[in-house]
């Protein structure tokens, strides 16, 4: 599972700063999540190819997370994508994109989908024999979602020297890769365990930006992998992020540690701070696992 | 006058290269004309400040002209903006932006004001005492406006030395900068060009871009000093050009010459060529005054 920030930062892009973006490498697939403004020249950067890109997942419309996807929708266009592409947000995505496209007489020479999101139940969104994707409900100023990634637990591995050592046919391979135990033509029965290893355990990984401290998420992330919480403020700024409905620092990795996460990953900076060390200074008082966002960087987990 | 290229590239935005954004500097006002993806990052890049902005012109609804217009507005709102600001553009722009501002629940701390085009006669757009700005109207696969900036003569300038040598008085200066001769008390006449000087030449500018070679352009822009004519393409690409509607470095140089400007600016470069001076060295075939713009470059005329 690898992580890379497009960007990292609340409000409006700057020179050195970019707004929310970025990328989830997850089983076999690219998953974008959020797209702020220039998110397109920050993928070329990382060199992601586009190509690669099929799903779009948009926690919420305010324009630090959303005003880049009608530029890469564009350039998707000009470079000629023929592969779907899907986009999940909320209600109001599709007529915002679509107006666009209309108006400047702009048509996509690929198949476009909108999966418009309006419950604030957490739901289902993308489902293949890999990956499940479910929203998180947020509280922030306007609807909003998290979005969570989940594997799913792969197939055992078949033991190769077991494979050898009683001379399994080819046809029992499948059977024991689902876990069942077998029976050979002598009438010997080989438990499972002795013919296949555990598969790796499923990772997940849980995006939770924009939301106000709210310990009512806390179910739905239990045990994640990894948590990216926003922490917009530091606790000095505790005020301003209970009325604009953003976290600190310190508030994300209480709900990591309630979350029993393995690993929190702080970003959504506001610019006013110096250094973003501030951040993981105070989440530590928390939460032992916490890693620093920033724009271009890549994790791997 | 002074003209700052934010961004001079067709199509997408890239790591180098920028979509089509620029900022006209002319007597007391700082127009932004075109506003392509993260347009508000070249303008923290080039220092010109955001608060001084108080009208775009955008030439039309392709996004490598207009998709930063949102990210613009919203952040205007962000800093705080007090100030009116005024857009001139195609019909639909209005609902484009209105659109997405609803959309996040955002309404902006200034007066917002659309001025929507769909004339296909040029007019004029904008007057004050010092400046007139009218369209020009071009031709390319949408509905799609120039824009030319015309300062106005100013006053006439006072001859410090006839004022002292004739002891003038003081309630006679304005008739002066009028342009009228004055009699004194003795009854003297004295004639206008004894007491001033003439103003200024006025300047002009001319911004023509997407356009196809259209030499019914010229009478708009006849003796402009400053045309800023689109060469996206090189006349090896003299077919693509005219199937999509755009220009040859040729073709706006003999546009160039065809309306006697002073001076020519090649921009929106297609990224398909290795030297924009190519650009420069095919228009020097047709007219010797040939700029190149480039991102970041400012020019004083």
């Amino acid at each position: 599972m690898k992580l890379t920030i497009l960007g990292c930062y609340a409000a409006t892009p700057r020179t050195l700063t970019n707004p929310t973006a970025q990328v989830l490498e997850i089983k076999n697939h690219v998953f974008l999540i959020d797209c702020g403004e220039a998110t397109q020249v920050q993928l070329r950067k990382s060199k992601i190819k586009f190509s690669k890109i099929e799903h779009i997942f948009i926690s919420h419309l305010h324009g630090d997370h959303v005003y880049g996807l009608i530029g890469l929708v564009s350039t998707f266009m000009l470079l000629n994508r023929t592969a779907d592409l899907h986009i999940y947000g909320p209600k109001g995505i599709k007529e915002i994109i679509t107006l666009q496209l209309r108006l400047s007489n702009s048509w996509t020479s690929y198949g476009l989908f909108f999966h418009e999101l309006e419950s604030a139940e957490s739901q289902v969104v993308f489902e293949d024999d890999k990956v499940l994707v479910k929203t998180i409900p947020l509280k922030h100023r306007i609807y909003t979602n998290g979005f969570l990634f989940e594997e799913k637990i792969g197939e055992k591995k078949l033991n190769p020297y077991a494979m050898q050592q009683y001379q399994i046919p080819v046809y029992h391979f499948q059977n024991i890769k689902n876990g069942k135990d077998i029976t050979l033509e002598d009438g010997t029965v080989l438990a499972n365990s002795l013919l296949a290893f555990e598969p790796n355990p499923p990772k997940s990984y849980a995006f939770c930006s924009d939301t106000v401290y709210d310990e009512s998420i806390v179910p739905y992330i239990k045990g994640v992998d990894v948590l990216y919480h926003e922490s917009t403020f530091l606790e000095s700024e505790a005020e301003l992020a209970t009325k604009t409905m953003h976290s600190t620092a310190r508030q994300a990795a209480t709900v990591a540690r309630l979350a029993g996460v393995k690993q929190l990953v702080l970003g959504h900076y506001s610019t006013r701070y110096d250094r973003i060390e501030r951040f993981r200074d105070e989440a530590l008082a928390e939460f032992p696992e916490v890693l620093l966002a920033n724009d271009g960087e890549t994790f791997n987990f």
